[in-house]
């Protein structure tokens, strides 16, 4: 008889599909399982719901403070909400901790989940607390699309834009130091930028609100993996600009210093949080000068085209663009 | 040095009152933690969140197939929705399995949540998929509350009657029959009890929406630990007969057969996930009546009296219900 198909053998992707496939959809349900987030429509209001979980030995590397994890829990499903283009009101926590766990972590790790909702305009509102042998935070947030407007990843045309907020691989960089012990004198903001990264709610909103987007997405595997999605769920091909990426500046110095690949640590690395989102081309002023207006940066860096896939352009060559990506360590 | 405090040492209610303590609210939030379930308020809708978190190993007894566990998994989750009065709208889970699972458990659990949501007319929105050594499932249910009316554990006042849906000790005596490996022959119902509660959902909509009911708790931990809550959050004492306690009669049946108490199954056992609630005495009548007209029984039993503690009266006796219950067990 053969050997029955086990969870390690499939990977996360094949999960959700799985769960796509067995879910069903009901009337009030406007997007189900797979995009960011999911939407909800009640009494003319679209609610956006979005649960991520993080297990401590996978999600945090060493030195990670218990704020930190709070922080990180909190920010991580609110970057679904702001790949959604929603506004965020609450969120709720089920923790899970070793009974070996000292109290003060747990106080300093609801602190942090505190601290950080209530930046965003959003509140803790509930939780549940339980034992397991890791620390496990699952965190469901929950928002509305103002206008009933909020994008999936499925609405990229060829001709659209691509662009994407802030700069590439400031965490992956900072991952790297505190996994492999690195000096992190003069890159301490590449471990901030791991460790307590920000949710680009306020320019999710206005990416959706422009009425102009057609698909967005929020970086957790890493720039590719994330552009693969969006390829992928839209049925489309997407071209990038090798030159235009935004690759962080102190990356580009880490890497030199260390002999590594900048490039590759913007590509492939995770956790940056920013929003990759494709635009029609009438609408990318707007939201650009928007952007712009509340002092984010934001890059046009490909377009949109007929066909399969996601391919890198450098000066005359294209190539495929490799479909991996990394957040979770072990 | 002292020994620092760990999660060991002072379990789960003080771990919910840190949160309380430290998560502060905000404008939107009527209810934060601490109740079944919290309660914001937006565009004049009223959202009503719960979170639960079930681990395998403490909350799963032996035998208990996969459908099942995602059943479970719903079902405690509306159940927090229910006390509030809530109607549910949809769920997200956040599941990790260990990587040796069989995808087709995987599956099975997946169409347990499936199935079992639909039946309450809510759907499985969204969800996240990791690994961990346990199977871990953190659910969140969320729905609104129709005219803002929703029920908290506080509201309970003096001369307020207290009532209880369906009937007590079946979940806790299934329980008993798993983990003892008794036989289960005649008393297959008590195990379906357990492994398969109902939530009572269309019950505590009928009950919020009298406009005379004061507070409401489901039984998750116990009947005791329950009213205990409701008494301890309304400041009231409560006094409760005990030949008018409803207990479960195959649970009767099945107490005799094994020389156990039925009384003490039906006190202090968990996950019977039925309804306590309060109630004005003018609101009473209109209430059982509603309830009947579904088909669902309900059983006045005791009364709000001023002062503290649980109390119970055996003919002229009263003696205080010990605070204690299970749920999890090791």
């Amino acid at each position: 008889m053969a050997r029955k198909k086990l969870v390690s053998d499939v990977g996360e992707v094949p999960l959700v599909e799985l769960a796509r496939k067995i879910c069903k959809s009901g009337p009030r349900v406007k997007l189900g399982p797979g995009d960011d987030a999911a939407v909800v429509e009640t009494d003319g209001i679209y609610l956006v719901v979005t649960t991520d979980m993080l297990v401590s030995r996978t999600h945090f590397p060493p030195g990670t403070e218990a704020e930190q994890i709070g922080h990180k829990a909190v920010v991580s499903n609110l970057s679904d909400l702001a790949a959604m283009g929603a506004d965020p009101l609450g969120l709720v926590f089920s923790i899970a901790f070793p009974r070996s766990t000292e109290i003060d972590f747990v106080k300093r790790l609801l602190k942090g989940l505190d601290k950080t909702s209530r930046e965003y305009g959003a509140y803790v509102v509930g939780g549940d607390l339980d034992e397991s042998d890791d620390v496990i935070i699952a965190g469901t947030a929950f928002g509305i699309a103002p206008n009933g407007k909020y994008i999936t990843r499925s609405g990229a045309k060829p001709g659209d834009l691509v662009a994407v907020t802030g700069s590439l691989g400031a965490a992956a960089a900072g991952l790297k130091i505190l996994l492999d012990g690195l000096k992190a004198r003069g890159f301490k903001q590449l471990i901030k930028a791991q460790l307590e990264p920000k949710a680009r709610v306020r320019e999710g909103k206005l990416i959706a609100q422009s009425g102009r987007a057609t698909s967005m997405i929020d970086i957790t595997d890493g720039f590719a993996a994330s552009l693969w999605l969006i390829a992928r769920e839209s049925g489309v091909k997407i071209v990038v600009d090798e030159d235009k990426l935004p690759i962080d500046d102190l990356t580009k110095r880490f890497a030199h210093k260390y002999g590594l690949s900048a490039k590759d640590l913007a590509l492939f690395g995770g956790d940056d949080l920013e929003l990759i989102f494709t635009i029609k081309r009438e609408g990318w002023e707007k939201v650009e000068s928007e952007i712009r207006g509340i002092g984010s940066d934001i890059t046009l860096i490909g377009e949109v085209k007929e066909g399969k896939g996601v391919y890198i352009r450098r000066g005359e060559e294209i190539e495929k663009l490799p479909d991996r990506g990394y957040r979770h360590f072990q």
